[in-house]
């Protein structure tokens, strides 16, 4: 099942991606796509309505972030080996954890806007995670039972704040649009094996990540056991798994950055794609 | 003016503490303290209601978190000179940014968990930022317009986790309990200068944090400044501004760390006092 938020920001609705990539109004079934219905019994109330039986939406209307309620949205970093040599450093030895501001969180296709003084604002995809039931201190064999579904995330980073100002990450990766989320969430059965989905992004049509979830450090079991160590899971949650080797940071011979007018298509195998203008800040 | 949300927990009210030092029960004028109320208008419209009109609450509530509604709760690290020194580590040349995962705020007075296999708990009494509109890019000069005013905050720290367990610090900073809040949070205009407020800590009764926000590194008008060029603050938003010398870690002639059955107080001027029990984990 492909869940999916639409309409004008902070006004979606929630929506059904039918077996034809038509959108079909949840509205008279659930109030949104967030906490309530993230669980196996409401994913089960969902899965049994007859996509037929739901009203198609007319239009190509905006997606907006495919959940809604996120109060933790948590970010794994250098977890795929080649990112790491690309970012000259070392393989972890256990999960790196970063928060990205749930504040940055908008849809897919949204723009995406280049802080006022950015020197460095660089794309990730990514698999995230969305979190079904609460979790902590859950086991790896039971980690996928409180997994939802996937969806595609593009980790939007500004590295010359993430690691040139300060001791932690956080400053460069919540800038307010620095985190769409979508199209849909793939609820996990429709996903099956979530280490097996190659995943791709392009910068003004030049492919420069292509990578697979196969060769994660720390894959999605083992993300989910962990982190549960160390705060509670909440539904609604998003958890980006970290980025396969080609940001800008690695680009050869040297790095190279997002400027306005560029524009960033991305996808995961069975997630969908996104799709993202990068404008210049403007004062509201 | 004092406000307070009181009752159990999910499930507190609104209120408001008299000049006696009593509750008062603002449920006929507000649903909650939160992102709705704490901009300029919604204060004023409490402000003009005469106290003694409220219902006075019997008995003695729990306290909740002060304010409901955090989407950030935003820290500062190392953001007392001395601290800085007992941490081992360098003065920050600018604000450390970190983050504690919403999910740890609890009431100023509920028992702190233990982990289950924590080495390292310790304290940290710390000056509270609630903020009161949206801030996105603002001044120094413009800073204090965005606050709503003031709280005490336990930032309980897991220094094992927060430092020797990878790149970043939000590991040790969000298990829940990790974030006791209030009692009150006091407006702005009551508490007057930010940074001439004494603060204290004692473990066990005996005292061992004795500071004042007049030694912060950067105080609240750059901090609040400082974090908007990065992120956009939001109404509810929660920004923890660091702690003066005497945390465990700090502890001569070698650290020392929380156990179960351990008590800490602590407490800031005109913002009132915490008291928590700390208790091992235990199964749900």
């Amino acid at each position: 099942m492909k869940l999916c938020r639409f309409g004008a920001p902070g006004a979606e609705k929630p929506g059904l991606v039918d077996a034809d990539g038509k959108i079909r109004d949840l509205s008279a079934h659930v109030d949104d796509i967030g906490p309530e219905v993230l669980g196996p019994e409401g994913l089960a109330k969902l899965a049994a309505i007859d996509p037929a039986s739901l009203p198609l939406v007319e239009g190509d209307p905006r997606y907006g972030p495919c959940v809604t309620g996120t109060r933790h949205f948590v970010a794994i970093g250098l977890n795929y080996a080649d990112h790491a040599a690309e970012s000259n450093l070392p393989i972890p030895e256990e999960p790196v954890v970063f928060n990205k501001w749930v504040g940055c969180i908008q849809g897919p296709n949204d723009p995406v806007t280049i802080p006022k003084d950015s020197q460095k604002t660089d794309w990730e995809v990514e698999l995230g995670i969305v979190i079904g039931t609460r979790a902590s201190y859950v086991s790896e064999a039971d980690a996928l039972n409180h997994v939802a579904g996937y969806c595609v995330v593009n980790d939007v980073s500004e590295r010359h704040w993430q690691t040139e100002r300060g001791a932690t990450w956080d400053k460069g990766k919540g800038f307010p649009t620095f985190g769409p989320v979508g199209p849909w969430m793939v609820t996990a059965d429709e996903v099956g094996d979530p280490q097996q989905l190659s995943m791709w992004l392009e910068v003004n049509g030049k492919r420069v990540q292509d990578g697979s979830t196969s060769t994660m450090i720390f894959g999605v079991t083992e993300i989910v056991s962990y982190l549960s160590q160390f705060m509670t899971l909440e539904p609604g949650d998003i958890i980006t798994t970290g980025t396969p080797p080609g940001v800008g940071l690695g680009q050869k011979p040297e790095p190279w950055y997002l400027k306005a007018g560029d524009v960033v298509e991305l996808g995961i195998d069975k997630l969908g794609r996104q799709r993202q203008d990068f404008v210049a800040w403007q004062p509201a």
